[in-house]
């Protein structure tokens, strides 16, 4: 990474893999101005004290934020706690990250429950809250001193959207091998569909929005045998990110930057 | 149209626009053998008149069968119905062609019922059908005595989803200046996905999987302005499918056979 991402930066699902990944990466920013606001569903519970311990290691830069993206109210009351402690400022950065899969459950015990609960998770969480956050990261457009007129970038006002190469419908004769994950596979290319109707919707408030592939990470959806650590995994994102521009609105690369059709 | 197609045909949301087409240039074909489900919410309500006329002029070829695709109960209850009348028979043909939009909500008003909602009848409701008709689905790839080996067509056994030209990712750039529609968009995408997943799915069962844009077409959805007649849709559309093999299954057609990228 050359360049560093700077500014409010939101990151979802941030209390394990790539998520808390993301957050120690950005976390490490020395003396950078912004500050990282880490969600996750139980910011007491066991599974946060991870990034209970990272929020204490980098004091003044983290704050964890409760929220839950399958509930409106959590994602409401969430957006309600960032805006206040954002003030006159803006969020320069939202990375949905956080999702759930149901790996081990092929169409045959597939069931209504499934299919909807991880539509819920991995795009109406994110598209709910994209519409929420929207006044912030329209400001956070709007006041960035350092750019001028439609100059987009993740440092002015962008949203990330993790996706997955598994999202992608071309590629499906070659992934589908792998697990037949229906209630995922869907959710991830309709997500990528939401990415670039953002990207369209949001060029003229100059937010930029990206679908990213994180590659195959060792981490709890992952598993074992993945290739990437989420370390690394993170720092080839994070360098991607610092390079998108106006031209990277509206598409799918993975974290080498590579273009992946849909 | 040439050829005809032949067989055990399910078509959903039968009772009005492009279903109601569909079932009734199927329904004309003489003296083919098989029989229409032609399947709708309410059989017995004012919306369903014309269906039921229709029924009445083909006498023997149509069974209107009660149908909601966002509601299990409803899909189970009409699988056993058809199973319970094809007997030892299967089902050669699924259209999955019901579907609901919410054209008039930009993202401002769009909430989380709409997002949950469009996707349940769009996506999750084929998803279901297709589960719960499979072994019909596979009982007629199996017992077609005209065709030998792993040749597939829509007369043997195949499954085709009713997408639309706002279901490409690539081409949303294009689209997305007509209408927002962020939850019909996301869903047909989502189609798309689950089309080709069922289509690497069921390739060793020789069911043909496709999904068929019908064009611009003047229905309740389509609307006045639209280009294409819901009869002109219907017979591209049908002479299109008489022509599908196994090369085209996990395509993504139009109604005059053009590829649309997803
Ligand atoms: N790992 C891979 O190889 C891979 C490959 C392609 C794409 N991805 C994508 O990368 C992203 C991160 O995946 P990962 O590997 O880090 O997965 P992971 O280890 O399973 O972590 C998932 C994260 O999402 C959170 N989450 C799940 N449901 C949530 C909800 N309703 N509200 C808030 N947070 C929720 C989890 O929180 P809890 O601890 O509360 O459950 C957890 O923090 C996902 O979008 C995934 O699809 C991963
Ligand atoms: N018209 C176009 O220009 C166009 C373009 C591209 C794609 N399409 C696609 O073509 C297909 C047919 O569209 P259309 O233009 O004929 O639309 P339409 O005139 O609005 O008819 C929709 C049909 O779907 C049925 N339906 C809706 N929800 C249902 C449910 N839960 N269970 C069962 N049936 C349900 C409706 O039944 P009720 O009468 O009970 O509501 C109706 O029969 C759809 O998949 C649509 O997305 C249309």
């Amino acid at each position: 990474m050359s360049e560093k991402l700077k500014g409010n930066i939101l990151v979802t699902g941030a209390n394990r893999g790539i998520g808390l990944a993301l957050v120690k990466q950005l976390g490490e920013t020395p003396g950078e101005e912004g500050h990282i606001y880490a969600c996750c569903r139980d910011p007491q519970g066991p599974g946060a004290q991870a990034l209970r311990d990272l929020s204490t290691q980098c004091p003044g830069k983290i704050t964890v934020v409760k929220l839950d993206v399958s509930d409106v109210d959590s994602i409401s009351s969430a957006v309600q706690t960032v805006s206040r402690i954002i003030g006159a400022g803006g969020l320069n950065l939202l990375i949905n990250n956080a999702a759930i899969n149901r790996p081990e459950t092929p169409l045959s015990a597939c069931e209504k429950k499934d299919m909807m609960e991880v539509y819920e998770t991995n795009v109406v969480g994110p598209f709910l809250l994209v519409k929420m956050l929207l006044p912030l990261l329209q400001k956070a457009a709007e006041m960035d001193s350092t750019v001028k007129g439609d100059k987009m970038s993740c440092s002015r006002s962008a949203i990330v959207n993790i996706s997955s190469l598994i999202s992608s419908i071309e590629k499906c004769p070659e992934t589908f091998y792998i697990k037949q994950m229906y209630p995922y596979r869907t959710s991830k290319a309709a997500l990528n569909m939401l990415s670039r109707c953002l990207a369209e919707d949001f060029r003229r408030h100059n937010i930029l929005v990206a679908a990213v592939h994180p590659g195959w990470v060792r981490t709890a959806m992952g598993g074992e045998m993945a290739s990437l650590t989420p370390q690394d995994s993170v720092s080839g994102m994070l360098s991607i990110l610092t390079s998108l521009s106006n031209k990277h609105s509206g598409m799918l690369l993975d974290w080498e930057g590579n273009t992946i059709p849909w």
